[in-house]
């Protein structure tokens, strides 16, 4: 009898891909808020939503660590240890202020499938972080006034998106140009004659987490540049205009995640 | 205004990881006909499926390369190549013989979707084979009596199985363990409170093909091993006797599939 | 007693990297002959040779299969497969028709070594080219006339060529602009205060090859490309003109090579 | 006009895989010191070494994040971060206690050529390390009592090394069994006829580094095991008794090596 959360369902559950929630995240956040083209904005919105008008976004780079439960999934850090890159956009939902995820790349697929079943649109892509250390060395930023962090983007084998953050001073508050609560289009298409564009699952997904905790935050001085490639639209969203950057840790708990909408 | 047939939906559909069917597929196969213990070949069975009383089943080491419609991925073969591991089992549905893919590892992320689509629970995977060549060399096997070709599978950074086959004559058919329609269990969960094992999509999906082209088919001797791991169950199908071997090329193509039942 | 030809030695000599030769090599090729800028091409020489005054070149794209004496190391080919990528540039050396890499890429560390071994300056890359299939598929392109291969590099997470060729008949002969012996620079730098520019290996390496067998010869149209990037240098010998492009298998022993000239 | 460090060589010296020292390091480590079989240890010495009677050794998980001069590679992190393990044998030279690496595995090219000039037998690995963030978390161990934190290590596709350091207190010292000057075997075979078993490096180099600088450093319990493979003799060396462990950052300078005993 096989049995999980899911795919591979097994005997003992061991084999599930995702393992049920709650899931917890710890993880180095490196964001910078930008402006994209207000027009590149709506078109890439979820059926319902409407872009901010200012087309105000964020790009996050972080490396997360992960675990389902409470399973120690740290100490073997093969399956647990991931990076991701994503865009949230602006936007409004029945009047309301919200985010959402048009593009995201992840080097897990652990995170892949999670991650599509959140509404977020995950595929697979090399992703790169700078990284700090509790001692002063030439190979390191400092984190503090002046020191520069960068992230990195590619898939199949071209580089997509690189950021660059000059720490100044800390500050109350991380990015805010998309700082709503997330509201992503959860699709799962359908392979039957005839149902090619009827999708199985076709849903807004409103996302919750708990135990949000965020390390000291450092704010400072940021560039983003989005590049082209054949098979990704994310060079259409590069920005018009970058705001400030920020470096933090950050802890979350996800459980659940409420359907907003329905469209099948 | 997003559109495409999996997710990202983009505006141009450039970014969709997984485009419509037809799906066009040529691959190198290593298979190999085995005989698992028929009380863990029941135990990973879908629902509504019961496994061959004598555990008949066959694992495949797959080199393949892949477009969708006639767009010529394999110009970029970073994005259409791919190789593979699975096991199918021998496995009776409604009295008629079918068969099924309980675990199957892939290295390439547009067929970990796609695959979850047909109901193929994919998960990564490292996966080599054994290549052959037009000349002759001391580092290749020849296609012909006394070739030896290996398959491999790692996950997660262990060794999960090793297949080989010695070459020794030509056959009319290849594999026969699994020689069926192949019926999977397509399964996408809900992550709504309370609904975390009300899967949104649950139902076997009859895999259908056409165009199919097979190679000469040469078959021999051959050795399967599954090995442990914290993270699957793979190695409960270990083989307890091994079957003949095959190699050949095989092209197929895929335009849908039938759900022939639904458990939601 | 630590033992074998490369390090790490050992005590049983598992463990070298690289196994004492002979080496045997059977591989598919996609060449495309180009001229580079002469200017560039003599830039990159190593000391004692000069560059063709037209600037002639090939363009290798290689998915290779290789062992070490008879060991059969192709049945565990995640150690004994590796694609690369380089480029030869015809030269002079003593007034002797010769060619000399000046850049490759691959994706072993066995061949990394090897390559250093033998004075070819290995760094990793990510390579791939275009397979074909024994059987016909709207997925793989034919090896006859029209069908068009592609052979693409990236290293560091950026695309750094792309290669395609057309096939439009057999050709009695391979890559001509390059068809010389190999001459390469074998350096092996010293750590050790003051010694920085005063390597312990500086040396003309002449390769050396034996049984070297090519199948049925493809050619045609090509194009090739070369792009930018901040830690190479391969752009500056972009092509300013292409040639025709090859596709073959050939196989070739690797036995020992020449010291021809000796700087230090 | 070719320059630089080392290969490639080339016209503006951007290309050179290694540059030329200084080197800067920052790392996280996790280090556990153990007991080696004595006779197993003494067949992996160099020339001229003999291994500590009791088999004294340490193994060492690390987070490099590198750079050459003060070039602020940790902007372009896919080229200067990488993750090695390596073993440290306690040993001694001229009656002198020193330590010497008879296996390291990396998974970084730059890496890989830079420690075969510092004698460092590199091979390509894939190495995890959990990681501690500054926010509480399920996720994440504490970098305090209890904390546990593990290191894991696989070549070619098989898992070969494990090992868990659960903290309890902090120490003035680090590890302890290999705490000497580091001599390694440097070695570069020839490829000429005749020639294989007369290298054209074979000389003992005792390393020498600057700015050593250590952070709080936590021991507590450990566990380490080696896992067997067909190409690798680390598990030769599987601990017989395991003592302490350690998780510290580290940064350091080289800026050369010297040359302590020549064997050609």
């Amino acid at each position: 009898m096989i049995k999980g959360y899911s795919q591979p369902l097994s005997p003992l559950g061991l084999a599930n891909l995702v393992k049920a929630p709650p899931w917890h995240y710890a993880g180095t956040v490196l964001a910078i808020d930008f402006w994209a083209d207000p027009t590149q904005a709506q078109a890439v919105m979820p059926p319902g939503m409407r872009a901010d008008p200012e087309g105000r976004a964020t790009g996050f780079f972080i490396e997360w660590q992960a675990t389902a439960s409470s399973d120690q999934a740290y100490l073997d850090p093969v399956g647990s240890q991931y990076r991701e890159f994503f865009v949230l956009l602006a936007a409004s939902l029945d009047g309301e202020a919200v985010a959402t995820c048009p593009y995201i790349f992840v080097d897990q697929d652990v995170s892949l499938v999670r991650g599509l079943i959140q509404g977020y649109p995950k595929v697979m892509g090399s992703i790169h972080l700078t990284r700090a250390f509790t001692v002063p060395s030439l190979a390191a930023p400092v984190v503090g006034p002046g020191g520069r962090f960068a992230g990195t983007l590619a898939a199949k084998d071209r580089r997509l998106a690189e950021g660059q953050v000059t720490l100044r001073e800390t500050s109350e508050e991380g990015p805010r140009h998309t700082a709503f609560p997330i509201v992503n289009l959860r699709y799962f298409p359908r392979l039957e004659a005839g149902q090619h564009h009827n999708p199985a699952v076709y849903e807004l997904l409103r996302q919750r987490w708990e135990n949000r905790t965020l390390s000291t935050i450092w704010q400072g001085d940021a560039d983003l540049q989005f590049f082209g490639s054949p098979h990704h639209e994310l060079a259409a969203l590069t920005p018009v205009k970058v705001g400030h950057g920020y470096r933090y840790d950050m802890a979350i708990t996800i459980q659940d995640a409420e359907v907003v909408r329905k469209f099948n």
